[in-house]
């Protein structure tokens, strides 16, 4: 398994997407982002991506170069079609306008629609809480794979859900799947024939499930973390990401493989004020950070500090990529004719 | 158990409020509160509270007739001071003040702090809700009772999160505490010397217990809902409702018999429109109605159709009030110098 600089990965990300017609800017944005989760350790939305995001431009599904359109905006509010582009692009294009728009108004939200896979939801909360503010984040993905508590068969998307904060010990962070695992855990157990944990998947019938396949292969479906209150969240977020800004839902048959999403921004000047905002939030991170671990832990984690701690030392030590990985990039890299080892050598 | 008209509570609450010296408006609010949340089945906030407010206005902790200030305001932000009053009454005047910035700016944030109980948090993103726009709200109680995931101690408060949306056929409502369940709960488990299921609480050495005497007696704590991705949920709430409102966080040594809040309205005209956003919702509501039960499972049910339900059944045939609820009321009111028995015949 090589470990490979993030510097390296970014280079060979951007030379890929450049390859497969994203202006510069673009392709350094995506590869970016793309690092950036390696970097956090959320590898599902790592590089492993490259190979995936080539196939979806070939495919037709995402356009590289597309124009990003604002449908409807007042002061406090904008609605952004991403013209079938990238993921990234168009939600890092919704944190900025949230972002400006909240400078001037205290308070935005910014919806987002018709665009590629938009990596990890919680790199726009992140940007949002670097300004000083609080970031919430909602997406849908419109691949029904989760069943709603008490439910059998896949009605909600993995939802997922951000919100981010700002500290002087790091970015307190909530960013997960508002199912009980990301759907990429539980294709690694299905690949390696391993059985989950037993709270995961319900069959096709509506009963637990240890067995990957049942998912894969015979009509199964994820369950939500949390049980019925899980299942309220990803509904909730379902409403925000994807209702709201006129996508419909993960089940309503509308599914085109792309995500849509809403972010809200708040100034906390409205309230507290910035600096006593970060105070607070840093004494908070370590009240809890100073709570003694119960048994069988080691210590408190906060939301935030795991990613946090990943990107620290993976800049040092650079990033573990799997064989299987690396070799999927490397050979989609050749096949659009870069120079794989002449990139990595710059 | 005696089965009460709605309408019945509501004389005997609105009477013992006056008692105390709320003016009648607010003797109003603040029993139709409680009665709302028995008609939702959400007795934990309902007329069994009715003794205990009294209590608090005796010891002064809670001011009747208090009155409301803003401390802070822009177009579509406000920050009200409750002056200890009944929280209902200061949450209720939040979400008037949240409604109107959001009818002229598609979105508001308005916090509240220095105030008594508020009730049910749904109550105010329901409010929102019934004005064809999303609710959320964030409520804190400085009441530290829940562990953060993997430590032993209480830092959180229960910590409850509302999230209310329009449909035609009952308003969805995620409405809950982010402890695996409300103190009250586990309050009748100790009190009928019950054990618990094996998720609720730890003891003081951070070992899972089913004995709730853990927590009433030798230090406990209370879980949150779903291990690291709810406690990372209660983190966000105390942060939105707490320490950005300017009223710090459970453990931070401030508690002061208070609860603070946050409620943020959306107007979906800025995206969708009203008409297409509420047509949206019914639609998702009962895509999720018709899924088939699993295994153990009637049938699935919608967040806020318990509620819903069961408003709909106690407005017909009345609420049942728990004898030694029913006694402390009756007791309240006698020793206010009201006479009970000709205000049930009202």
């Amino acid at each position: 398994m090589p470990i490979v600089k993030a510097s390296m990965l970014l280079n060979i990300g951007r030379a890929v997407f450049e390859a497969v017609g994203s202006p510069r800017d673009e392709a350094e944005i995506v590869a970016s982002s793309l690092v950036e989760a390696d970097l956090a350790g959320v590898h599902s939305h790592g590089v492993m991506r490259i190979p995936y995001y080539v196939e979806h431009v070939r495919e037709g599904l995402i356009k590289p170069g597309a124009r990003i359109k604002i449908l409807k905006e007042t002061p406090t509010t904008a609605l952004l079609d991403g013209d079938r582009g990238f993921g990234q692009i168009v939600a890092r294009k919704a944190s900025e306008v949230a972002i400006s728009k909240a400078e001037d108004n205290f308070i935005s939200i910014v919806g987002a629609v018709n665009m590629g896979h938009i990596g990890r939801l919680g790199e726009y909360t992140l940007r949002i809480a670097e300004n000083g503010m609080i970031g919430l984040g909602f997406c849908t993905t419109y691949r029904p794979s989760v069943a709603p508590y008490g439910g059998r068969g896949r009605k909600l998307s993995t939802a997922p859900i951000s919100i981010a904060a700002p500290s002087r010990i790091f970015p307190f962070l909530l960013d997960y799947a508002t199912s009980i695992v990301a759907e990429g855990k539980l294709r690694l157990k299905y690949l390696s024939h391993e059985c989950t944990p037993e709270d995961w998947i319900i069959d096709s019938q509506g009963r637990l499930s240890r067995d990957p396949a049942d998912f894969y292969e015979r009509g199964g479906a994820l369950l939500p973390f949390g049980g019925y209150k899980g299942y309220a969240l990803a509904m909730a977020v379902e409403i925000l990401s994807g209702i709201l800004v006129g996508a419909g839902f993960p089940c309503s048959g509308c599914y085109n493989g792309m995500n849509s999403m809403l972010l809200i921004a708040i100034d906390p000047s409205a309230f507290i004020g910035r600096v006593e905002f970060i105070d607070g939030i840093s004494r908070f991170i370590e009240a809890m950070k100073s709570t003694p671990p119960a048994e069988g832990f080691i210590e408190v984690l906060v939301p935030g500090e795991p990613e946090y701690r990943s990107r620290e030392e993976k800049l040092r030590r650079g990033i573990s990529v799997e064989d299987e990985v690396w070799s999927r990039i490397r050979e989609t890299a050749l096949e659009l004719g870069l120079d794989f080892d002449k990139i990595l050598s710059e």
